[in-house]
């Protein structure tokens, strides 16, 4: 049905691809299609399709690939993940454009900057997290950001703020240092050395209200001794989180992530 | 002061492998030597090297590699790591000699026959499981068995067996199929599924009375993804499970695992 | 179309999955249906369903998934892909039924044997080969095998051979033990040590005329350092050896595999 | 012998590592020891160490951690490679100094000025290649660079300018983007498409005269399938040659790599 209201429409598709999970029995279709000779404007697409949509129960999602689309970066002071994001975009690797980052220390100021992309001071204690909280809502909104990444940000976003985030129609990525469910929350890879695993991992994932729980969007792993350090585990897992989170970061800008039930259907 | 003592009785070192623990502060040494033209007899070599581990106060273990430890294999229906390692000692891949199998049900008896190893059937509910454990540690006694190896026995050793069987001298490798300490307990594919993990693990350990939470000896993990149902980790956990268990009997076998603070070093 | 012909007949889509090669302009798709509730006999699928093949130059291949297709296994003396695949098959994780087991030595005729699959020893010289691959052919046909595996197996057969058993409409696997295209030919391992590399692989793939170049179907690698000898390489290798070859096999036995153009298209 | 001169001298050895190459019956040693205490200018550690060193004919090599080599990094118009070691060089995660950037093309100059790296252009012809490398060999004398990074330079080093930087005591590492020996030249991801493999890989290697053929420091795969075009290949394969070179300057950096015979040893 979708690919005939595409054709009849003029519309050439150019990838489709389709999963159904048969557990919760729910499928899934994501369908990408050119504009060229299409006979609807943009903004008559959607209605157009409501019959369609509504005679499956669709739950749909129309983006437009020249649209692109803002995103926020949140640090504290390992720059890792952030110096690989912002080379991905500087050199045109990944969909979307930086609009500014955002660090509880300045550390990461200056490379930011050196880059011409804004940087935003905003230190978090417990009595000036909700404040800080509220003004990076503000610069969210203000800037129309529709994805946050958490590259390394050592801090917990309040249930409060991810709730008002998401009815601004906002998702948050963050990437935890562990192969989750293994090790969540904080020093993973000194808990990893203590329980003398012969493998440690990065996980990313969509944040929410329960720490290190949210829908998983990409694991990677690396192999470790026991000549390891804690130290090692570090400097080893550096690697792995920067590449696991622009796997995600990517994924999810080119809209070939779908999250249902605390799982994702990753398109390839 | 290993490598003069060996050098002073006219052995000859073929390899050797150190590792400090700076954090507990533990020196580890594996001294692999040949006694061709060592002038100390076998049983006199432990007592004349008692002068040098008294003062450095060494844990000291001697093995021979000519002898030839008896293994015992626990199993219940699944058989792939049961085939796997009775097919490496048939064509001589493993150290050691399988002394004789136990299952819980008899679906590996005829395999494990048609290779003229002897199978014991012990079946176990909860009211007959101190007496088979009784029955076992006495098979275990009989045939001098050093290493039990939990080839996906689908039951849990009581503490006390556990006990029983290291006063003996006895050791125990069992596989969990999970990368641990992701998923312990019960049916870790299923738990790994519902979460949506995009890796799935298996892992060799010893046997501790904390179940799943024994020393880690080897570890490896598989990619997967949405289109992936239960059955699907089950099918391609196998192939790890196979590799992991058996890469971990024969760095145990080959006395390359010391066990300590519930982690293990792996000599190379 | 092909989805309108089964619904039409009143076949029910179980599972689909279709490619695009953009380059070549080749479109493959794999479509399982149940013939539960099917209005056409088996033998009449095929020619009714030639109009819309006719339509659209397809190459067609229908195959029921209750035959069980014979499959002969080749072998030298090494025995670990030999003892893998006909475990699995005793423990039902395969397709298909292995009809016998060749070996140009005699020493894995026990194992087989006493498993109760034939064993037939055809040694070879450079005089006997025509002769022996001969016996080979009417074996494959008495059998009516359809797969041959070739497990280790240390001669290379002719393109004489290999154009009768596809004529024949067999199909050959090999395992080569190096990650091709690297290290084709004789003692891969041995030129991986001399070039020092860093992982070595396994790969599993059709036999072709050209000596290890035929289409890859299955593929796997290991880290390797500085401290592994040959023999080292030799043993991480054999565990991606059986692996990668069952992988192979399994995905050939469930019809999952196309080969074109000296490539394959696996689907899940 | 190396420990009884240090221990003598009041030096305090921190870590050490040894290695035997049986084949070709040479012994690896490499040996970290704190200055602090040891009762020995640093300039005349070598002499006095003479006797040890002839004794045994030994090659020796000392090296000061606090001493900074001056790195060079050779570029055309691809940075990611060039990005990420900037990156880890600004936060401080590699040892030595980025003393400047040469490209053939003016592609990655803005980024590399934007960090305050100094940048030189000289485009490569067949008819300035002599004089460029001229210009080069000048550059690199001039800043004292013991290290010059191939980070996706496209452009081959002629044997004479290997021979004259080698004698300046300089090394060259190249990242090739295949898993040698597989692959070496010009478009390897476009090689490993037309032969169908399933997994790609990324090469980090000593340049030598012989193209793509130097002894090889680290390696890295990575899965790909039928769906994956040469575009594919060579998004997946970004992150494997930016993690892989990383690495192989990283342990360069560090002393830990010798090469003997076309390989190497890379202490841990």
């Amino acid at each position: 049905s979708v690919a005939d209201f595409i054709a009849q429409n003029g519309g050439n598709i150019i990838h489709a691809e389709q999963h159904t999970d048969q557990e919760v029995g729910i499928f899934f279709q994501r369908v990408e299609f050119s504009l060229g000779g299409f006979n609807l404007e943009r903004e008559k697409i959607l209605p157009a399709f409501g019959e369609v949509s509504k005679k499956f129960k669709m739950n749909v999602s129309l983006k437009f690939s020249d649209e692109n689309p803002k995103v926020a970066i949140l640090c504290t002071k390992e720059g890792h993940c952030l110096y690989d994001l912002l080379g991905r975009w500087h050199r045109g690797e990944l969909d979307g454009t930086p609009a500014f980052v955002v660090g509880n220390h300045t550390d990461l100021k200056n490379y930011t900057e050196s880059l011409d992309i804004p940087f935003h001071h905003l230190p978090v204690s417990k009595e000036t997290k909700p404040e800080q909280e509220d003004k990076l809502l503000k610069l969210l909104e203000a800037a129309g950001v529709e994805l946050v990444v958490m590259a390394r940000y050592m801090q917990i976003l309040s249930a409060d703020f991810l709730g008002k985030f998401k009815k601004q129609g906002g998702q948050i990525i963050n990437i935890h240092h562990s192969f989750l469910p293994a090790f969540p929350g904080a020093s993973p890879y000194k808990q990893a050395h203590e329980r003398g695993v012969k493998i440690v991992g990065a996980t990313a994932h969509y944040a929410t209200a329960e720490l290190d729980d949210g829908p998983i969007i990409s694991q990677d792993v690396v192999r470790v001794g026991h000549r390891d350090s804690v130290a090692d585990l570090i400097r080893k897992g550096r690697d792995l989180e920067m590449v696991v989170l622009a796997d995600a970061v990517r994924a999810h800008l080119e809209h070939r992530v779908l999250d249902y039930n605390n799982k994702t259907v990753v398109f390839s």
